[in-house]
């Protein structure tokens, strides 16, 4: 295992500065996000990343495949919209040669991240949206083989499956991963995201090789008010890392490990300060297992 | 199945005027709150429900048994507070005949409910935790079964895992219960905490007899800061409540429905109106199972 920087941990880095960022502290590989990759520019990135000798441990993210619950034309819409969207993302994450495409699925119909609940288009059948984020699966996974990208589907904490995703365990994910090829469809294990989960270590064991990206940082407690900066660097929250990292190298995990932390304190500090407090935790938390 | 008003729904009410506003409204059964029934006097509460011909639908709460995983004397001392207390607990749930006491199972030893982590005396030991409880229901069970009392287990939303129960799952819960006589201990089914679960349904279904007590509340989209009170009235929030209600009756629940809601706004509403407003939702919503 190595340590990877995902660069949202330092948000206001571009590309090329996380690139740098990555070199001068000793990383060999990084996680891109969609967004800073179109500000520096795809061709750009990727001459930055190889030129580096770096790995793009993941490319974040697509997803986002419910709104199809909605119903009659403005579903159907949506769902073409999203399956076009990631098609585009896939492709750049080909072109990045990432280890993965991270997604994202998406919440309720109609419900947007981070906003209250609007009024109307807005659908209560999380049953439903599990059933089209299976169905843009199947329209997805082909598609990325073909292009050599593994789709790593990421359980969301509870707490984000209103308006984020409306995958919320590992198990879930993992039983949608089994309708595709290994090297098509994967799952993330984000301490964050799962550290509570009382089936966590038996679901990483039956992951095995479906496991695409292990993500690290820590569950802050209480929450902040805005709940997608509860993310802490490892050590400030209440998580044992031991157990979990023990078990994701005992499933056949040898990928890198990305720390991605949404935090608004972290975000203000000196980025090179962050990477240099992440590698340290990193050592005494989560590599340590004893 | 019949509606029945949790009284810290109401939270201003006394016992005897959550007493009153049932028979006002027409309702059959109350859930008492310990503290409530202490200011009222236990025997005087005893009185107040049978003379008003109500059913306890359950005495809230017991639990917070986890202090015991804090290491050496301490933890020792914590386990037999919280073993006294729970047994105290459960000769309040027999003297008022309760259908069952509803266990909050406590949350990482050392934190304290709704308060950051502290700097000492916190254990991040979630599995050990976990042991915990079983190991304090293999004592409370005997002991509430002589007396008639069922101790159901309540599986909170993993958000309160850190501090208020590290029980997150029906499935979890479910399996805790197994090691004891289905008269002594069940699990608690709450739509607030348990309505993302994937494995809700199976669970459920599983559960069968098991399942002691079904609440109702919406889940509010966002959270407000205080994610305690992130419980809203039926209809509020992103839940469905058709699905669950259907696979709870499925099951053979024939007991109350309680509705329980931690929220400002209705704290601070007329109560009489707040009661009004929830059997038209629970006639709406709850009931209206097609």
């Amino acid at each position: 295992m190595s340590l990877a920087l995902n660069q949202w941990t330092t948000r206001r880095w571009s590309v090329a500065e996380a690139v740098d960022g990555c070199v001068r502290h000793g990383l060999e590989a990084v996680g891109l996000w969609r967004e800073k990759v179109a500000e520096q520019g795809l061709a750009q990135s990727v001459k930055l990343v190889r030129e580096a000798g770096l790995r793009v441990s993941s490319l974040c993210r697509g997803g986002f495949l419910t709104a199809g619950g909605l119903p009659g034309e403005d579903g159907r819409r949506a769902f073409a919209q999203a399956l076009e969207s990631n098609r585009r993302a896939i492709d750049e994450a080909a072109e990045l040669s990432a280890a993965c495409l991270v997604m994202v699925v998406g919440g309720l119909p109609g419900a947007q991240p981070g906003e209250p609940l609007p009024a109307a288009g807005f659908s209560r059948d999380l049953a439903g949206a599990r059933e089209r984020v299976a169905e843009a699966l199947a329209e997805l996974a082909p598609y990325a083989g073909e292009r050599g990208v593994k789709l790593a589907l990421e359980p969301l904490h509870p707490i984000y499956c209103p308006d984020r995703a409306v995958l919320s365990t590992l198990g879930q994910a993992l039983d949608l991963s089994l309708a595709h090829p290994e090297e098509q469809v994967g799952v993330v294990v984000d301490t964050f995201h799962v550290w509570w989960d009382p089936r966590l270590f038996e679901d990483v064991a039956r992951a095995g090789r479906r496991i695409a990206s292990y993500q690290v940082c820590d569950y802050l407690h209480p929450l902040p008010a805005d709940v997608l900066l509860g993310r802490g660097m490892m050590g400030d929250g209440v998580i044992d890392f031991t157990p979990i990292t023990r078990a994701v190298r005992a499933a056949g995990y040898t990928g890198d490990v990305e720390v991605e932390i949404f935090n608004a304190e972290i975000w203000a500090a000196d980025p090179d300060e962050v990477v240099a407090t992440m590698k340290t935790r990193y050592e005494e938390l989560v590599l340590a297992t004893g």
